[in-house]
């Protein structure tokens, strides 16, 4: 899959709550997961390693932050990190806030489901305004 | 789950490859997936955001050499991270080779396995080669 291709190297179907001038934070819109979202880096890279160092040092604190606001907003018992990317190959990290009561607990949840998984609801405005306090407003270091 | 019943806090059934006084490398003997290692971290934290800042750099540095250790050694079609923890609560990061004829692909390694997957051999005399020279020997900056 080249960048022409690419659905994360646009922005279209993405919920985008916070951008920078490296990356996206967008909200993933998952039946049993409100408290899912994706850092999406900008450019089409393929694996974490084709970051440069100051580059990976950027995404992680990005990803940092939004683990913070999950666990802030939802005191989740478990927040699950992960870049995968084998179907769109273009570096994302997955953030996403889990239960013991949800829909997958204790499996990762590409698992298949175990229960109809209990739903907290998460106000996107407030994730956007938590993002913002922990990472500068949207747009201030947009080029 | 406190220290005391934690598997990760003891290194019984696991073979490590790696190690220095922060965290080690270990070989997971997943029959689908020779090239899948895990870098544990030594104390026993629960998220990666109650990692130390200067912590998170030196665990994702180890993560980034043994990623890039796999991509030398196998050349995979992808490699997965993730950071999970639903099970056992003590931070481990997941660094798996994928390949498109794997047992799982295109899917995470936890959902369900859709064939044989083609198996490549991954010698672990080489592996712990190439993380010493990626990350100095074993020992050498432990207390």
């Amino acid at each position: 899959m080249d960048s022409a291709d690419c659905p994360l190297c646009r922005d279209e179907g993405l919920d985008i709550l916070w951008r920078d001038a490296r990356c996206r934070v967008a909200r993933v819109a998952h039946p049993d997961y409100p408290g899912y979202c994706q850092v999406l880096w900008d450019a089409h890279v393929r694996e974490w390693t084709d970051l440069a160092p100051a580059d990976r040092t950027h995404c992680l604190a990005v990803v940092s932050v939004v683990e913070e606001v999950l666990r802030t907003l939802l005191v989740p018992d478990k927040i699950n990190l992960a870049a995968l990317g084998n179907q769109v190959p273009h570096l994302h990290w997955h953030v996403i806030a889990r239960f013991r009561d949800d829909a997958h607990w204790p499996d990762p949840i590409w698992a298949p489901r175990r229960r109809e998984g209990l739903l907290r609801s998460l106000d996107r405005a407030r994730l956007v305004r938590e993002l913002e306090a922990g990472l500068g407003a949207t747009g201030t270091s947009t080029p």
